[in-house]
């Protein structure tokens, strides 16, 4: 079969053999295939969908295309954990911590920020000297000294996802369930810890903007993971406004260690401790009593002394004074008074990139100091002058009155309260 | 609004507006988009169709990307014919000296052998000195001199269409009726001549196997042609089996001279005929006398005067002993005895291409003794041993018990006598 009568089996809504998608899958790694039948099979499948068994034999076929760590043979206890994207979503740097602080190895291979959102590994790079570049034995040596590593993505690392990845930014492919599947499980069955907490968002700012089409993606995630042998647990959250006040880089480490030292936002807090309770109950511990030891970790001081310990094995210093700063803070003023019924993710993570927290362009450089502070949240009464949002300015060159605009109509204001989201859905069977 | 929201409308079903249709066909022209984001889109349209006004905007802007020759500003009463293509379809080959003998100026641009089927312009180049690059002088010159002018589309000629049409081939997106409809039509309507008869063919040797499918085809190509103010006909025809039992080129010529002579495969003769009617018809002509005048023109030495002219005024020599002839035929004779139920014309006309018919490769050479003669039609009882085909075999090496493997595999007998398909299923509304 030639591969034009693959991608037109696709085309006209049949499923694919384990056969085919491995043609594919290869043909994307080892650049066998052109990018116009990638993007021709990829569209296919974006329209038609796939089978759970073909969404599987993709996942695992992309996982198969390169390097696998099998991080469970040396470390069984250890956690893994994964967001599907959010703003103001600084989870990883806390569940690194808290997770050491308790007692349970906790290893992540994270990226880079990527459209809107901004990227845990820049996030800790705003530390100085934090290095994330290390191979299998350095991940392992991290944890060796201080239960927590987080690390870079390699490029030996699902190959074809990264071809795959790129081609789907840019022909409209990137919303299809299938291929989300495929992109996130390789990658976390490469690294392959034992146990996997997920954080499906589901809103406004998530891929996946209603709670059927978050459940879906959950069970589907869920799903290859557990058939891969991996204790795994989904827990849908809210992402209808920023998770937590801050995005950015150095401003989301502070707002991280506010909460690893027991402050700091109540949204932020209580879905790290409740992505943390499900990796412990996936761990066989009882969930009421994991809940305690997590919210006292964070509580007494011992998330702090792991955090800074995490730090430091990564050849960090800690000391939160070195974070860079914002030059200048503008605060953005609402127009009217009402309800803050909408916010816009999309415009607020840009927004957040434009002043620094991200890269326009891939070569530009990530300018620590800057971002965005949200000071509301959704059905809060407003007055007309009021703070929404502060912009923190760092050093990039930057049109100001363009981004405060965009900050100022991220927010809508209408008269009736509107209904307020549950922050926690929860599992997929809860929901 | 960037080009992959572009993709995504046409990807949830949506209609494209005239400026998106417009930003495709230019990228695609100017290589402005990426080849993986016009395939996407391509993919999108497949699955997704287009309106009738979607469709004709795509036509024009193909149209538009490249130069325009406005034929019949300088001659109007000449007249257009395309099919949407077959094996054994010498028709072009009859009709242009057969319409230059009834006095009507015909004018033709024509492609290469494309897949499994025969290219009109390398069935004329069998012809010695046989030219067909002309530009739109040359074609007025040779219409003055001959009445006739078949001539190859210049790379001027809808310039988007050629690259979209090398990404369809590789994307599987071959099949889509807006991407057909566009891409006939933008290259027949920048020859722009004032008549035009179409040939729909309409079987499993076709793009569109089933009546339905190609009813619906012929009614898109007339209304587009329609609104461009062409005068047009559609006439659906029988594409179950070869038209005339010659694939090939200097074989396919012999072909032609034998019904202009008024001679051969009465097919081949018929579906001509009909073509040449409805042309005629479309020019003001009561269809009893056209029909009677064009079978006169072929039984009475006219329609082959018309050609040796037609020949000559291409510099091309008329003298029939001086085509290719093969150096060896291998009958193909049957195993089994029964009727004959099904020819596969893709891959009859792929073992054509293999002995030298058509190009398996863009550098290789066409071989104008190589070529495949049909000895057996739909229904015919066959005997066991009887020759099913005859394979000519030129100079270029071939695997000849392959080729004559797949030659004999083209032909499936059965006991039960099938149905005839009608020759000519006539224009959408008598079908």
């Amino acid at each position: 079969m030639t591969f034009p009568e693959i991608i037109g089996k696709k085309r006209d809504g049949e499923s694919l053999t384990r056969e085919e998608i491995a043609r594919f899958v290869r043909g994307a790694g080892n650049g066998g295939l052109a990018g116009e039948q990638l993007a021709a099979l990829l569209m296919a499948i974006c329209i038609r969908g796939m089978t759970a068994e073909e969404t599987a034999w993709l996942t695992e076929e992309m996982l198969q295309s390169g390097e696998m760590w099998h991080l469970a043979d040396a470390v069984p206890e250890a956690v893994d954990k994964h967001s599907t994207g959010g703003i103001g979503d600084t989870v990883s740097l806390i569940f690194a911590p808290l997770m050491a602080a308790v007692g349970v190895p906790i290893a992540m291979m994270a990226g880079r920020g990527l459209g809107h959102s901004q990227g845990t590994l820049d996030k800790l790079e705003a530390i100085p000297g934090f290095r994330v570049g290390w191979d299998r034995g350095g991940m392992l040596d991290l944890l060796e000294r201080c239960g927590a590593a987080v690390v870079a993505q390699t490029d030996d690392i699902a190959p074809a996802d990264r071809t795959l990845y790129a081609l789907r930014d840019i022909t409209a492919t990137v919303p299809s369930l299938p291929l989300i599947v495929g992109s996130i499980m390789s990658k976390k069955l490469a690294l392959g810890a034992g146990t996997l907490s997920l954080d499906v968002k589901c809103g406004s700012g998530a891929f996946r903007k209603t709670l059927p089409e978050a459940k879906e993606l959950a069970e589907a995630l869920r799903s290859v993971a557990r058939s891969a042998g991996v204790a795994c647990e989904a827990v849908i959250t809210e992402m209808d406004q920023p998770l937590g006040p801050a995005l950015g880089t150095a401003c989301e480490v502070r707002q991280a260690i506010e909460i690893i030292e027991g402050r700091g936002s109540a949204p932020l807090r209580e879905v790290t401790l409740r992505l943390a309770e499900e990796a412990l109950v996936l761990r066989g511990r009882d969930r009421t009593s994991a809940r305690a030891d997590l919210e006292k970790a964070l509580d007494d001081g011992s998330a702090a002394v792991a955090w800074e310990a995490f730090v430091r094995a990564h050849c960090g210093n800690p000391d939160p004074d070195l974070l860079a700063r914002p030059r200048r803070v503008v605060d953005v003023l609402a127009e009217g008074p009402g309800r803050l019924t909408a916010v816009d993710g999309e415009d607020l993570g840009r927004a957040a990139v434009e002043v620094g927290a991200g890269r326009r362009r891939l070569d530009e450089v990530i300018d620590y100091g800057g971002g965005i502070e949200v000071l509301v949240r959704l059905g809060d009464p407003i007055e007309p002058g009021q703070p929404l949002a502060r912009v923190l300015l760092g050093e990039r060159p930057v049109d100001e009155p363009a981004v405060i605009d965009k900050v100022r109509e991220a927010f809508t204001l209408a008269h009736d309260a509107p209904e307020q989201p549950p922050l926690v859905y929860g599992t997929p069977e809860l929901t």
